[in-house]
């Protein structure tokens, strides 16, 4: 693909109030350089996708049958393979242009568009294509990614069952290994190992890749279950028909994502070649011997579900890109819309003048500017990761250590970030009254399609929990793999004064907490010091306490279930401090970023409202645990309305800088 | 309607945990007597819903078309109007039954089946027959009331406008008096005139209760507005093709309620005859002159609206069935589906027995019964005031005052039950994980439907607020007329200390209040007369602060906007304090009417669970206001914990008391 490079937009002084509508104007190129920052590393990506997406048939037609919006969202995906747009997801030698960066970005900005779409590219590219590209050898890579680019090849991913989604190592679907043929059985052995809610499965899809228990033995060796592994599986012929042993059944209508087609999917003994496994962890050969150079079980496990990360990225990133529009929608009709009238006039007031208003979206706005940032870095992140060579980081510890904080980061910022869109489109919804619900004005289909952004590619109560417990047990080998009790077992065992380990201050957060006081109390509030120590120190503390508790419990014999149970909502806590730290300390570095002067003042404002709203949102444990005072906690709410009142002249601007292509901000709201 | 007598079942002790699935067994009789409590006073009308209403084939079908949705909803309400149930809305001398709490209750029952069809109900019998029958006088009941009931007329409720929803009396539809014709001349003036959303609008309805400005004038008189009055103004002719003038517009597809045809009005100087106003509480002489029992104009606009008060108590009804049948749906999933091994054992645990889980959907629970305690009261006492006699009431001050408080307390139970059913779903859905946003499965449907219950009959915020000044100005008279200024300027007027009239306290929360210590912190925490303190002090606390403090801001000289806006958190606060306050009193008012000992023990956890994680969810205020202590605070946490684990074996039994018909809650999950 074609894209100009851009730069930062030249700086210009502007900070006229216009009567109107009591927004400033003339903010152009303030806009123009918010968005340069907001759109990082990927922003040509960026650009190059607006200039393509300003179309209003990429929209969701709320006035299709679910065949209709089915054909409909396929055919926009053969638009999307015309762009040339997945290939930068695969490796060059593997028939891609090895852009992950440019993947991820391409992706989220379908989240201006429309969530079927990026569903569909999600499993076919990300999904489909990165079980191939991760978890295959080069024998996968050469047979099926060209045409899985192409679209010539329609891959679903077939993991979830009815019975597991969560737990995907309890998985009942069997592949068994039959030396005398040299084929797999792949066979669902029970009712509730049905695979289900499989995008692409009900009609689309030809080929899965099917995770299932590999069940294998050498000669003389008893057939042994080796755990989890992926499988190629073709489900249909050339005409559509589901192959001899595939049951392929609709899941039918669902609260959105209208143009995907899930299904469910059954396999009676069906029979795959040798050399669908993809191999690239664990291998069988002829004879039934099976090997891998991951010894450990779990972690062998762990290692190829780590490589499927891309997908739970992808969908952090479009959820952030679909809360921005909604707030940019529902902020541009709460500066329209007016109810009632002021005081000594015959005018009503624009809604968006109302501190109720304000407090109800422009937080929102905040926490999505501060997500986006977060965002940007582990898009980096992974780039960096999923592109380093291969040969140079085998058998770094380092860099094993740096993939592992990367897929929990990873998990937190998904639920984090689809916890805040689902909410953002719900407040906006509401925002926008009755207009709001009328699908032509578009909130309500989203709203629809992104609920289930908090269940798919993890639940998000699961990831926090996962994200936690990774940061209790410290990034130590092979806990992942333990269940509850070995956890917490595990904890117990820990040395007594946990240390935490933690990511290396950054320079520029380590700068500014090196400026502030330590006892933040004494610290002005609106000191970015104070507030990293606030955010840091609740972490430290939530850490510490849950660790100590935990082992004090089992030391005492408790059952181990009831001790991790009994903790439950405080790990839960831990894992969504540890996020909301880390999210602040990157809207920090991305404000650095930032080189005008009236944009980065805004942005600080902006981080501002992020963080006293946080604040807000968590003032009882700040109180209960001391870390602020009753005086400070009431600054705290009235700083949240003083910085409403100081953002409101900016609304615009701020929203206008989400870059969302005006064509998808289309709506009948008046 | 043939209805049977229930009894209050036999009491008999039961408590045996039944080892299958942690539940208590054999809880029969328990689930009866908390349902004979939950049902309240129409009880047997709810059972006779629930008989006629044990079928799959009253769910919305997730399958149709808009236009079959439509269809299918049409061809449900007239089956209800088979069931004679229209009728108990209606006084018996204008051709109904006159039983307004069995109406109410009929309509909330319909919350457990299909929202589209409630609303079809409701803007029939409710909303378009409540005009007619409230603002209506005879010549307008013997004409259409037996109509409507059968459904041989069908009408809708035009008042929302393009441009005013909220602020009903900025509406912009004029109705001129032309005495040469004697008729009055309905006129959609500019754009934002157009009647939108109006449920009926798009198809159905062949005539419509249409909110417009009156200007007319007597002899010698100049036409002059007199703010707005309802008029009945024909549609359709017999063929339902709209009748001349009227341009009927489609508002097509939205976020839910698919079976509701919503549509928008316009009128091009449409005439009707002057019987057409209902006249109730002003009327039009043939030449032109106006008059009213009512002068203020104010108080006449909203004596009007007052009496359209069963639509928003309708709402609230139907939400609360709503979000009980989603608790329901996910707690019994909760039940079944397993996820991830117990330690030391091969079987997975029951998602329910997560601490995670039960905090999702316990306090929800809790909440659902608190809030159907109040809103059996509110229906109660709607029964009194509009079945009272209208001869022994009239200039009757106390009993307008009563229905003036009453018109407060289901604005603000409307706000709060539409909020919590909403929420209640939202999570009900993400708890159910996949299986749960299948339509199949219902709740992803009902997410979609309920939406919009926070926006009609009042946006939520609006209503709150709304409530809160009622009880800053003491329902002092004509407040209600006064814009933003004025009633900062009526508030800044009020005595310096201001009198808080509030219901006298009832018995039994008296008694709690009496044997309970005045200092909070000292009283045992567990002490439903220190938990009713909290609750009332808060209460006390927000309102007396935000009296002085709009009345020093003012005093002051401060722009009375800028002052009202400051402090418009704070009084949204003192709405939603105050609500808190009357559930929880309803709460335990409904606890004192069960006579079992099993329920009431555990309808006594229930309500502590109501409270303590009201209090938790609020910690912030208390602990910054010092109402609570750090370390009762922290009391308040584990409690939650505590009383969460106390009901998990009862999860099933509180569901299963909410009796939601059985077929109604077919779900696939598993």
């Amino acid at each position: 693909m074609t894209v100009t490079q851009a730069t930062q937009p030249e700086d210009r002084s502007s900070d006229v109030t216009s009567p109107d509508h009591g927004e400033v104007a003339d903010q152009g190129l303030v806009v123009d350089n918010l968005k340069y920052t907001l759109d990082g590393k990927w922003r040509d990506v960026r650009n190059y996708a607006r200039t393509h997406m300003d179309r209003t048939d990429l929209l969701p037609d709320p006035t299709l049958s679910m065949q209709e919006a089915r054909d409909a969202t396929f055919a926009k995906l053969g638009e999307l393979a015309q762009l040339d747009f997945a290939a930068a997801g695969f490796r060059p030698e593997h028939g891609g242009t090895g852009d992950v960066g440019a993947a991820i970005t391409s992706i989220e900005m379908l989240g201006y568009a429309d969530l079927s779409l990026m569903v569909k590219a999600g499993v076919q590219w990300g999904l489909f294509g990165g079980a191939i590209e991760n978890l295959g050898t080069q024998r996968h890579h050469d047979r099926y990614v060209t045409d899985l680019i192409n679209l010539d090849l329609l891959g679903c991913f077939a993991m979830t069952e009815s019975g597991h989604g969560s737990n995907v190592q309890a998985l009942e679907t069997v592949a068994t290994y039959d030396a005398d043929s040299d084929e797999f059985i792949v066979h669902s052995t029970t009712e509730s190992a049905t695979k289900d809610y499989i995008g692409g499965a009900a009609q689309h899809a030809t080929v899965a890749s099917v995770f299932a228990q590999l069940v294998t033995g050498g000669p003389g060796e008893e057939p042994t279950g080796r755990g989890v592994h992926c499988f190629v599986v073709p489900l249909r012929d050339d005409k559509g028909n589901a192959l001899p042993g595939v049951s392929i059944a609709d899941d039918g209508p669902k609260g959105g994502l209208a143009g995907v087609d899930n299904g469910r999917l059954r396999f009676d003994h069906v029979r795959i070649p040798r050399e669908n496994l993809l191999n690239k962890y664990a291998d069988v050969d002829a004879d039934g011997t099976y090997h891998s150079p991951i010894e450990n079980e779990n972690r062998r496990f762990f290692t190829m579900l780590g490589t499927l990360i891309r997908g739970r990225i992808s969908v952090a990133a479009t959820a952030g890109a679909a809360g921005r529009k909604a707030l940019a929608i529902a902020t541009r009709y709460g500066l329209t819309r007016r109810q009632f009238e002021a005081p000594d006039s015959d005018d009503e007031i624009v809604i968006m003048d109302y501190l109720a208003h304000q407090r109800k979206l422009l937080p929102l706005i905040a926490k999505s500017y501060a997500l986006n940032f977060a965002q940007n870095e582990v898009t980096e992140e992974l780039h960096e990761v999923q592109t380093a060579n291969p040969e140079s980081t085998e058998g770094d510890d380092s860099f094993a250590g740096r993939q592992r904080q990367l897929e929990s980061l990873a998990a937190g910022l998904k639920a984090m970030t689809t916890w805040h869109a689902s909410h953002s489109i719900n407040v906006a919804r509401e925002a926008c009254g009755g207009a709001g619900y009328l699908a032509e004005n578009q909130l309500s289909i989203m709203r629809g399609d992104i609920d289930v952004f908090t269940t798919f590619e993890g639940d998000n109560t699961v990831l926090t929990q996962l994200l936690a417990k990774e940061l209790l047990s410290a990034y130590a080998e092979d806990v992942r793999g333990l269940n509850t009790v070995g956890w917490a077992r595990f904890i117990a065992n820990m040395a007594r004064d946990v240390v935490l380990e933690k990511s290396a201050a950054r320079q520029v957060v380590q700068t500014l907490m090196d400026s502030s006081d330590e006892d933040t109390e004494e610290s002005e509030l609106a000191n970015r010091g104070t507030q990293i120590r606030l955010f840091r120190n609740r972490e430290d503390h939530l850490l510490r306490t849950c660790a100590n508790r935990l082992r004090r419990a089992t030391e005492e014999g408790n059952d181990p279930f009831e001790v991790f149970n009994a903790a439950q909502d405080h790990l839960l806590k831990v894992g969504h401090a540890h996020m909301e730290r880390v999210v602040l300390e990157a809207f920090i570095e991305g404000i650095e970023g930032c080189d005008s002067k009236a944009a980065t003042d805004l942005l600080g404002t902006v981080c501002d409202l992020f963080v006293y709203s946080a604040l807000e949102n968590d003032l009882d444990w700040f109180l209960m645990h001391r870390h602020i005072s009753v005086e400070r906690a009431k600054a705290i709410r009235r700083g949240v309305n003083d910085l409403c009142k100081q953002l409101r002249p900016h609304a615009k601007t701020l929203v206008d800088a989400f870059g969302v292509p005006e064509a998808l901000l289309t709506v009948t709201m008046h």
